[in-house]
């Protein structure tokens, strides 16, 4: 099938892009010296996390239990889940997940040590946990080296639960004080760490620099304006996916009204919204519920209800998570229909 | 099962409030004597929609081909599209619809009709339509008297399609010369007018006075900062929605994390991004993809782990498209899962 002839709003997917941006991550890694461990919270697509392992990454990251149990039954199993697993339904899950596939959950607070250690307990499995530390993201995460510290010491006298290390994000130069103080109080205390996960894309080098055992890389799978930073820098080159929307009306010389608007590209960020390919003096000003205003001002382009336009998203992956499926593409061809599994998976 | 035991994070309606909402927009248009016609893209949920025709709505409004396909499967047969229909794989499905049910569709464009009569004559159907006024919205729609009888005079001259007569978003008293000198000109010219449809909670008084046959009112249903318009005046009372969330980490006296962000909530509209019901003076500073961030620092209550919490989201539609599910509650007991079926229908 044309694209030409599909249905829109449509998300797509260049594949050629798609696996030259996978296989450059993979590249980079191998020649830092870091392992490479996939976050697929941009994506959510258990397809594209096998084609990241095949490329080489150890294993997957996903941000929420739901997700991991879309990526386990998609037969994938070394899963790091890097949040606070909390409460008993969230606590059966994850033991029974464990049964399944190799599981490693990230904490911050002796409750939620306890909490999976009595799950754990009493479904007669041991879980492996990192510590969470806030090297500076101002969210989740203990506040100083000595918190670690206690927290680790907690968790080697419960059952049911195995400290395996620290987990830090961001990963940068600003981390290592904070990394190298906690390491040393935990080998005081004689209390080994195997894993140092360092995460986000861009932060390679520095993962390995703070000595990180793993680095958690995820947005640069399809690149977009969460990225490279400035949306006229948005390219098809590098960029992966695309909406493919129709021109729906061109109520005045100035504007034409495209099949897409938040409930298609999220409301984050705002204007320019993303960029348009074959003509990027369109710029989308607005949207609405279902559909994008576009101020056609500066082309010479005369656009006619029915015509296609192809728009690179600016927040990858808020945008696939409105989607149920993505549609890979190459050339003008559609080539494969992924199911985006991972998506609303918010539990 | 009581809410207390649910999975985080949870959308759940209170029924009472749902119900209260349902019948006091019946009962206001009742009064003014103009009919409703609800549009259903806040909730996406037939059991709700069917709830509001039993009320006494003549029928719903989807704003896409998709969302009405769903209302249709779940046995609603009648329904305004107020969207431009275009390209082969729409049109097609519009007229595999239009066998099932009442479908009215809304255009603005020669190019629009001209599919649409093509398609319906192909496949030996009448396609009733109305033409769209850009009354103000700055959206789609026509944009003058002139262009509206322009466009229904070569309506009327095309096969499969069956000209009904206008519909205006937003209805205001603004809108009353635009409506009028149409009626005017398509009187002159013999064109019947059958239906004059206004829209948008709150309009539905000016509707009455503009001389609608109908009025589309949505957002009512669930009530949020897009109808109340002042996050301080959200209330448990008025508002439907609320997102049960749980406290997952409590990293600084200051701040706590809960376990819905972007993907919950949305990213629109920015800070506060929702209403904590326990705790009003705790506010949602910032949202990452799956994290809320929380400023207690003006709370005397000692937030824990495993806490949950019920937020009031700001954009009810919005945080509806993210979830699969909805969960009507009634008291602290669940009383019903309804599918929110059609989430993600934005073809």
């Amino acid at each position: 099938m044309y694209i030409a002839a599909l249905d829109t709003p449509a998300l797509v997917a260049d594949m050629d892009v798609l696996e030259r941006n996978i296989n450059g991550m993979a590249t980079l890694c191998d020649q830092l010296g870091i392992p490479l461990r996939v976050h697929t919270k941009t994506h959510k697509v258990p397809e594209i996390a096998k084609l990241q392992i095949a490329a080489g990454s150890q294993g997957i990251t996903c941000q929420k239990l739901g997700e991991a149990e879309v990526m386990v039954d998609a037969g994938i199993d070394n899963i790091l889940i890097p949040y606070n697993i909390v409460g008993t339904p969230k606590l059966k899950r994850l033991t029974a997940l464990i049964q399944r596939a190799k599981i490693i959950a990230a904490l911050d607070s002796e409750e939620t040590a306890k909490g999976i250690s009595q799950q754990a307990h009493a479904d007669k499995c041991t879980v492996p946990v990192v510590v969470e530390l806030d090297t500076g993201s101002g969210r989740c995460g203990v506040q100083s080296p000595q918190k670690a510290q206690n927290l680790a010491r907690q968790i080697v006298k419960m059952p049911g639960i195995d400290f395996q290390g620290v987990m830090t994000y961001p990963s940068n130069i600003g981390a290592k004080s904070f990394i190298e103080e906690t390491l040393d109080l935990l080998s005081s205390d004689g209390i080994p760490v195997n894993i140092i996960s360092g995460g986000g894309t861009g932060a390679e080098a520095a993962s390995k620099e703070l000595g990180c055992t793993e680095t958690r890389s995820g947005s640069y799978v399809y690149e977009g304006m969460t990225r490279i930073g400035n949306s006229e820098m948005l390219a098809p080159e590098r960029c992966v996916l695309r909406v493919i929307v129709t021109v729906v009306s061109t109520p005045t010389p100035e504007r034409i009204i495209i099949d897409g608007g938040m409930k298609t590209f999220t409301s984050y960020p705002p204007s320019p919204y993303g960029h348009i390919i074959e003509h990027p003096d369109a710029k989308i000003y607005g949207m609405s519920v279902e559909h994008g205003h576009v101020d056609v001002s500066k082309c010479s382009h005369r656009f006619k209800v029915g015509e296609q336009l192809s728009v690179i998203p600016l927040h990858q992956g808020m945008t696939s998570n409105l989607h149920n499926e993505l549609i890979g593409i190459r050339g003008n061809t559609v080539e494969t229909i992924w199911q985006i599994a991972g998506r609303g998976r918010v539990k």
